[in-house]
């Protein structure tokens, strides 16, 4: 069930059996000459509504552009200062708080998000906290969870690339996107077979370090298959853990 | 061509023959007992990527959520303050001018958008316009249109729609949201055909005017068939507008 | 009667009879080398003055500083960032808001403030839109009116200026100004004598297309007796304009 | 010489000899049961457009509304908030920085206002004092004064009004704009004849402890007359004043 | 007594006495050759401590960087931009009142602050005198003192150093810096011995005009002994002011 | 060495040979009935001064307040919000980095900052990768260290409180403070004597689930002599990482 394909009766209904919502939220970055710049959209994207469509769970929509400074020097990457972000995390969650939703569970597609997302929070939580008691504005719960972090998917993801799955443009993520978009498999050989790894701070000085926009991945192995996978053991870890989320 | 579905160096060639892109711009808010909550998305999106694929011409993302305030009373309404929409507005197009990009044409979906468009282009050209000369800041050109105001496309939902297409759930944008997502489509009856005419303030005032959410429409004659033919004629008027902008 | 000459104690015994105010909002920026600096503020003042002289309707003070970004290559103009005039829009409504006023009519003389009036709106309905229910912030109501687009107005302007009253430094504001101020009457000959039309982004663009700041117009057909009449067509469309809107 | 009256080729040729302008800014708030709404801005503006007319010194538009979040309890008032006078404040600074004006003299007509106008000329400074070597923006100066601590003005009014001139609703402000609005010249009997003293925090603070607004002053004593022998000696000494800071 | 050294449950103890607060707000900003950069953090803190220690009177943390943009041009000064201030001023403020606190004394080290204090201070009023009656929010009351300024403070200043103690880096701060930290006496001989005094806008303009840092000082004449009288004269003022404002 | 206890020219000096520095950064936060409130900024603040003291390295002043919205329930705590902290971090980060400062070490105390931290380095590299190239803004590199997550001080601290360490309000930490503060050990008990885990939302939930503050600790067994061992631990490992940042 997605938000976007619901009416606002639908949603009504909805309210009354669970106040809780999945929200995809990614970033529109390069991710290497073989990489989709949507990537770390479409992974949590395409879980989320394969758990919204198997369990009736509703999936709002993409927060599509994120945190992504880092990556300018490569056309293409979008990107939101955090604090335009957290306002716009703001924004969104106020909005479904006061529809009576209460448990915000938001699907993370992009490491470099998860800052700023823990400092939405804090910022919407923040002005409930100075509210003098009893508090108007209705108390919400929200958690952000890395996809690849539920549990048993690194597991997943390292047993299908031994080596060189990597830290920014994985085989796993690529994999994912390959698996959702078929035809946009990319064949490339790309040189160095394992791109380096290291830290980074400003655009200029990712793209010094980091030429061709990949950290220490391999994504020439990422194959449909193993996207296919990827998605089916993630999806069941997203449902476990969003129903122990919702429950509590 | 899709921005999320390309990787950053499609994006390097892209920009040696082109400098200009087309991003759809909608919003997140119910439309009435048979639309869709993510209509006004959908309606620029489809018809975006028709021509992105027919003609090669760039897409961006879309700008899934807008200004909607007034549909905060309805279940599943998602909004950005006007003061939000401007902020994300201006770091997704100084995010594009980075790259080398002078021509932004936002696509728009929702009447309710248009004026914090406007305001964020006059945010984005004032940094400009407030540099010493020269300006470091590339020059950038923004316009903004909205899908049912480009050449013939009224007359045509007009034609196919005679009575009761309405300002608000509009038989056509819905018949384009069936069109797009054919499982989608709802049959129930709606209490008056036709809803009521007016203006409206904030969320309350609206709900208490428009009880149903429509305004003026009558969206149960929607078709799948409508909706195909609006595509294609938007489609079309979209296209030749966008090469008149990018020409320019 | 005016916000401004009035006692608070005026303003406690108008609000018995009345919650509605006219507010001119306008802009400081050029308008050719004959038109004045101040042209979009005077023009809804001196009109808005009329009629609170005439009627009774209060008057606020005027907005005088409005969007112009797109002119600050031509000396003497001022501006405020959007998001800036979005602020203080807010702020000056808020404080209306306080006292009882519950209808707020900006008065316009600058087609560049629209699109920003129309979000501060939103900003403004969006924080009672958030509230939960029971909102405690009081209910507003705002409209803004661009003084050339009230009944009537522009076919007299027409009458007038059959042939180049134009779009910027149009001939009919000049004349109103010239009205107002009969002192500021400049002779002068321009070249052309009506100037180029197009479109603009920020101050470079403009002023490279509009040398001379004028768009569409010949403004030295601008006279003190045209601008007499439009003031007194504009003042009587303007009262019956505003009392729709103070009934409503 | 006004800004608003100029024509931008009038503004051109005032900065071949003059980088400097005099920007009248006050406030919209209560001055007790007969003072006007607008005293802080018409006395500023009243005073520096003598000055104007006499030397030709260019006079910006009067920033009308400013810090007065204390005068809320009393229907009328209008405040900005000091975060968005600061945006304003530094948009109009930057918007004369852009033409070539380097000093800025702004003529303050509201105590309220003092702090907030120093804090915003420390924004300005503080974009420029962050810049690498060499700034790109140009170099401002900007000062406040307040009309009535110019040499001998104070002087005068305590000569004009032994007992009573007060803090608030002062005797001599309110005879600038008797003054300058003889029409307006308001007669009433005021209890006590002259009213507390004290300190203040919020509006509703201000309410409770000054009930008709005033704060140690007895305006019923001023007259046209004593308004008058005000603009006039304060202008003298503004125009010497401002004449120093032109030429520092 | 401490905030920093206290646990809540003490403070719970502290609010059943008393609702008031001194919080010391310096600068972190170049002094001349000889002072130390958190000069006008010092000064006050050890006052208030002193203060604190005598009197169990509860001293907050200090509010340790300031507004010093024009210091800017010396190495070490660090500082906020107005705008960051009243939004840092408003947090701590709306902290201290969410527990109970309704008179907040800001003893202030540093002149540069006072303005953007006292903007700060009506931003938070603002709030509160904005909301519908009866407001939600708690009313608070806050003022803010220099040290130097305190009664007799100032004189017995001069008798210390009857020439030469000046407006920036003086002969009194450095003095009471070194009272506190006497392993930082610097000896120096600073050419000219008094400084020049005068005006000043940005960084590069402070520096150009006071090329050591100093205003109009000699602080060469600090001595120990001279700071610790300062303390003692400095802390009894602030006693008794205090006193009275709590009790207010 | 100590910004604070640094003269202008002490900076410029130390700007030859380094440019790094080390800034500790805490929150004001309740620690249970026996932990002071500023734990989380004495912490850093003296495990820096430590490392300043032995090797000569600059140690910036205390960021004293932090994110702590969710302990606002209970007495004394004060709290940021995240927007307004991303603002102070940038503001400090640029001060520093107008002097030539390129490596900023943030010294953390408090797990609430990290996220926020975060954000802010993104928000300050922003604008320079936003900046065209080559960017005017110096490259600025920075890095945030929680204390007890540098190598070994865990394992310390298990080893010296194998049971109860907890997550807030440890042992540790509370024997830091004690060390550093010894006229501030608490001899308490507290019940129950490990208090429960779990996690929280706001400063109403938080309470209601951590009812005296602590989360999974017994601070209780917190001694001066394990706090100076810790001390003794992490400034080892401080110095260790720092350098390590000081030269990459
Ligand atoms: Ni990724
Ligand atoms: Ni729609
Ligand atoms: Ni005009
Ligand atoms: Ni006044
Ligand atoms: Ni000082
Ligand atoms: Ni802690």
């Amino acid at each position: 069930m997605q938000l976007s394909l619901s009416t606002w009766t639908d949603i009504e209904q909805y309210l009354k059996t669970s106040d809780a919502i999945i929200i995809p939220i990614g970033s529109m970055e390069q991710h290497g000459p073989t990489g989709l710049i949507g990537t770390d959209a479409i992974c949590p994207e395409v879980i989320a509504k394969r758990v919204g469509d198997e369990h009736g769970v509703l999936i709002g929509p993409t927060f599509n552009v994120g945190c992504a400074q880092h990556h300018l020097g490569f056309p293409g990457t979008m990107t939101l200062r955090p604090s335009t972000m957290i306002a716009a995390i703001a924004d969104w969650s106020l909005s479904l708080a006061k529809h009576g939703f209460k448990k915000l569970y938001w699907f993370n597609g992009h490491g470099g998000n998860t800052a700023t997302i823990q400092a939405a929070f804090a910022e919407v939580y923040a002005q409930r906290s100075f509210e003098p008691s009893p508090a108007r504005q209705p108390a919400l719960r929200m958690t952000s969870k890395n996809w690849w972090e539920l549990p048993s998917v690194m597991a997943k993801c390292k047993e299908l690339h031994p080596s060189g799955d990597g830290m920014h443009a994985t085989a796993s993520e690529v994999a994912v996107t390959y698996a959702a978009y078929p035809d946009q498999v990319r064949n490339q050989t790309l040189e160095p077979k394992i791109a380096p790894i290291g830290s980074f701070t400003d655009a200029e000085h990712y793209r010094a370090n980091f030429p061709d926009g990949r950290i220490g991945s391999d994504p020439t192995q990422a194959t449909i298959e193993a996207g296919n996978t990827i998605i089916d053991v993630t999806a069941q870890a997203l449902w476990a853990d969003f129903q122990k989320f919702a429950q509590s």
